[in-house]
């Protein structure tokens, strides 16, 4: 087999294909194990994000030789040089995952093929190498019976697992990058919020955009992050915790902070409620969680009573519905928080209020689906292959 | 003086300010030399980007204690926490600057003060920390000082010049950066074009969105990078070789590849002509090269011959005009290339077509910048303080 390369001379190169590019092979893992395993830290210590577990997943990538061997390693820190592509141009992606004990002592994880497929689009969009999502699946699997000590139990305790890819071309042009790391690092986390739900107000921000048609907004690229805080910033000093993102003219309902968003109507004159979030034109991330809350509306909520909708709709729509009564319950969803009840929008200097059952801090639906996926996510439910076991507690 | 804490648990903690924060202070630095200086590679050896000098210049910030010790030491890599906030949300942020050696023994670098300016932008706008520009210059001039025998000579010869600051917190949450590292890498570069000009083929772009309000399109962020490698690809694969950005239903021509980029008409009606760019409405980045082609030609053009604009103007526009004779020249204008002749631009399946001078491969004002802007740069014709001697060859 040849191959034809074109030297910048104008000239052309024919030479053997001597081999062709390697694929992602988790058989060909390589494990190095720490010294000494840690103690997990008690519940009540875990902040998210912040601890980690004993080791983590590397595997690099050259244009020349394709997918390395993907090594388990100490948990340690990355040597790159400063002019690598990462450190310049936001050649950098991620996936955020979760990791269960259930109470058959398997560790399960929740619907990977999912973060597999998006993370595999997300770095086609920006030209870092695809791999075989399987592949990586059991990666994860080893890693998470590596540190299976360190999973922490009970409800909503879990390994969140944070795949993430990197370009390492060390190299200042802007280009295609010719290296690149994936590296999966995992860390214990508790429930979002500690004690229950905690509903949260939002601000209807219209004067920064975080996503537009024709950008990048559906994929989990870090590009679109950084941007983002300093408006969640403004939007906390005004009593905020999060923005809730317009787009356009019409002001229409995209996400809410980082994470998809859910409304739910009551129609006064026919009783039909409706469940609505963003459709996926591109601008909205194409969300696990919020996938699986359509699946599961639509599976189990009563069609008579109920209309499951991806349609545009816009803070006025809200606005005018809140005003007449209509307005049922709001919350993010995501894999960090998976459901976040929303209390209050404020927009145009008011605060529209969105009902919560009295005394708690979610609406009905807001908390059913919440039990729903969690059930599913713990093993007491089952629900097609979204529970995927990747390990063994022995 | 007191600093109000609030704690997690919701309770206050008064604790003495022990300390401001410490601004950046170049009289601070400490200086680790390399055992041997490198050779310098012979000047057709150089890509752009590729070679780097034997320092590098690094200073850490913390929220805690602010900028710390300024340090130029041997170039090497940076070892980074895999949970750090740069590989994972985007944050980070460059500037590009060139430093020249002039023909009186000094070197020189171009408008420094407007990169460090807008680097402060860039920071502020993905809260990263701001820093006092004066002191980075005179860091920058420091480590040029260092590597000065690594400087190129000769006409379009340079010494690229690349701070960069990137966010370090080791946690996933997605917050502002508690810390964060600027660094400055230096890499020897020859003129863009080794053979003089070389004039592009564009292809107008309008299914992939560089910018829009709203966003950070005019900060140097690596954010804005990578989204715009799968499009020169696309155009690549088509025969152009770079993208002409597009922006709205209008059409409205906004940047080309990570450039700037001007047109130059003529009325057929009054004759007079017109140089023209896109506006600064938060969607185009503000370059220097840009700035500084406005003021140049400002000043030097004929106002009763040209009329220099910012204004909106889109690829209908151009079309209309080439085909009436009144597309005089095109180009794109950054530090890297200085100015980029440009020869067509791909649109609707056609090509339009950008004169040229007869047997060259730029129009006639395009020269004109490129020499004025080149005369500056080299120190053969002052213009104000744009060239700032920022160390001494001996």
């Amino acid at each position: 087999m040849l191959r034809i390369q074109q030297l910048k001379s104008g000239s052309f190169l024919f030479r053997p294909f001597s081999r062709s590019l390697a694929s992602l092979d988790a058989s060909k893992v390589k494990i190095t194990n720490v010294r000494e395993h840690s103690v997990p830290k008690p519940n009540d210590q875990l902040v998210f994000g912040k601890t980690f577990t004993d080791h983590m997943l590397a595997i690099e990538w050259t244009a020349e030789k394709g997918w390395g061997v993907p090594e388990i390693q100490p948990y340690g820190p990355l040597t790159l040089d400063p002019s690598a592509c990462v450190f310049h141009y936001g050649f950098e992606l991620f996936e955020g995952l979760k990791a269960y004990k259930t109470s058959d002592n398997k560790i399960t994880m929740f619907r990977p093929d999912m973060n597999m497929a998006r993370m595999n689009k997300s770095a086609a969009r920006i030209c870092l190498p695809k791999f075989d999502s399987e592949e990586l699946i059991k990666l994860m699997g080893k890693l998470i019976q590596q540190d299976k000590h360190l999973i922490p139990e009970g409800q909503g305790y879990s390994l969140y697992v944070r795949p993430t890819l990197i370009g390492t071309t060390p190299a200042l042009g802007v280009s295609t990058p010719d290296r690149a790391l994936l590296f999966v690092i995992t860390s214990p986390v508790g429930p979002y919020y500690k004690t229950g739900f905690k509903a949260v107000r939002l601000e209807a921000t219209d004067y920064a955009t975080r996503a537009w048609p024709g950008g990048v907004g559906d994929k989990k690229l870090g590009a679109n992050y950084a941007p983002c805080i300093l408006p969640q910033l403004q939007a906390a000093s005004r009593g905020y915790q999060q923005n809730l993102w317009l787009f356009g003219p019409e002001k229409n309902i995209t996400e809410v902070g980082t994470m998809n968003v859910f409304f739910a109507f009551k129609n006064s004159a026919t009783g039909k409620k409706e469940l609505v979030t963003a459709p996926l034109d591109g601008t909205i991330l194409e969300g696990v969680t919020r996938d699986s809350i359509l699946t599961l509306a639509r599976e189990r909520l009563d069609p008579k009573e109920w209309e499951i909708n991806e349609r545009y709709f816009s803070i006025n729509e809200v606005a005018e519905k809140a005003a007449k009564g209509e307005l049922l319950e709001a919350f993010g969803a995501g894999t960090a928080a998976v459901v976040s009840p929303i209390k209050e929008v404020g927009w145009q200097g008011k605060d529209i209020q969105v009902p919560l059952l009295p005394g708690e801090q979610s609406g009905a639906l807001t908390k059913q689906i919440a039990q729903w996926i969690s059930e599913i996510q713990y093993g007491k439910v089952q629900h097609g292959n979204w529970s995927r076991v990747v390990a063994e507690l022995d």
